[in-house]
């Protein structure tokens, strides 16, 4: 199928690379229809791999993927254009990490509020799902980087947009166990999970690692 | 030794009970040296436990508990006192968990600073630990209710008092992962780890579960 990955960082490329990879039909996204990052990537994919404006990634992708910074998702998504992504499942998988007051960054919306609700609200017509936030961009996609078993988060209000989404995270990027959290409202526990996973970097000196729920 | 328990919720009896049948002398403080609930507490766990004020428990105690509620605990720890505590470790357990707007709760403070920050700047002479705060009472003290290894956070600035956390940790609650996130600033990953953590709850249909950290 079609898929549009808006984004051209680590993000972006490990998502998309893994589409093509399962055989998809990618378009990469950025403000510049020419972006460097993006034709290196196209190059590198094959035939398979397109690049285009935010707008033509997102009027090309039947499932969306917003791998844009955190901080700059909402402007790069209505670039996109509401029109674009109307009644499509868009993916969120960014996190709004502040970086200009010094580190360790600081989230620029929690607590009362998260950037999954706010393109929801953005973008009614939009299936947001909020997912893959909380782990690497190599684990995303081939989570057996990291042994055992592990788990992924999903939260959007649409229940068939995120079965859609379960099925690609199971059926593309290879995860066992997709732990829906209720809502987008639950984005928020999700988004506020990284201040702990980025002291966990530092702790175990390495991002190759997950979460696991036992009980 | 002699241990303070701050507090006479769920926690503070989960806590407080543990200590004594690991032989410790434990008096549980709270704003009246009468409170009931403590009494009940003494009563059950016979003459190893006693009951004061807030400032009796923190003064009897070699280390300290704050099994307070979040909300409550700087006001508490006031009455406790600065002298009380004055060198000693105080294990913060509280989360500033806001129920005042509705479900789910917000927390009162989060992102740029934390409850457990609070508590270390109005007490420098305190060396405060945050731990234990993101799982469920019975589970605090019976790591084994939980199938397998699972993981306890530690964060303060004290090494030494982090140290001695780690061992009554797992000597007499009976973990065997202790994680050192970091300084007393890693709390706020701690704490911002409820958001998820209830909606975990909601998801799993218990709470009587905890995360693992998988590498």
């Amino acid at each position: 199928m079609k898929l549009g990955v808006l984004g051209t960082g680590m993000a972006g490329h490990a998502i998309g690379t893994k589409l093509v990879q399962m055989g998809q039909d990618v378009m990469m996204g950025s403000r510049s229809s020419t972006n460097e990052k993006a034709a290196a990537w196209v190059k590198a994919n094959g035939p398979k791999a397109s690049q285009g404006t935010f707008a033509d990634a997102a009027k090309f992708g039947e499932i969306l993927f917003n791998c844009t910074h955190g901080m700059a998702s909402l402007d790069a998504l209505k670039l996109a254009g509401a029109e674009n992504m109307k009644g499509k499942i868009l993916i969120d998988l960014a996190n709004p990490l502040d970086f200009s007051k010094g580190m360790p960054p600081t989230l620029a919306v929690s607590n009362t509020d998260s950037l999954a609700e706010q393109i929801q609200r953005a973008f009614p017509d939009t299936k947001v799902v909020k997912s893959l936030n909380t782990m690497n961009c190599k684990l995303m996609v081939n989570p057996s980087l990291v042994r055992g078993d592990h788990d992924v988060f999903v939260s959007g209000n649409d229940k068939a947009a995120k079965s859609r989404v379960t099925e690609i995270l199971r059926n593309w990027f290879g995860w066992k166990s997709v732990v829906d959290l209720g809502d987008i409202g639950s984005a928020r526990g999700a988004e506020q999970l990284l201040p702990l996973w980025l002291r966990l970097v530092g702790a175990l000196g390495t991002a190759n690692f997950n979460l696991k729920i036992v009980k």
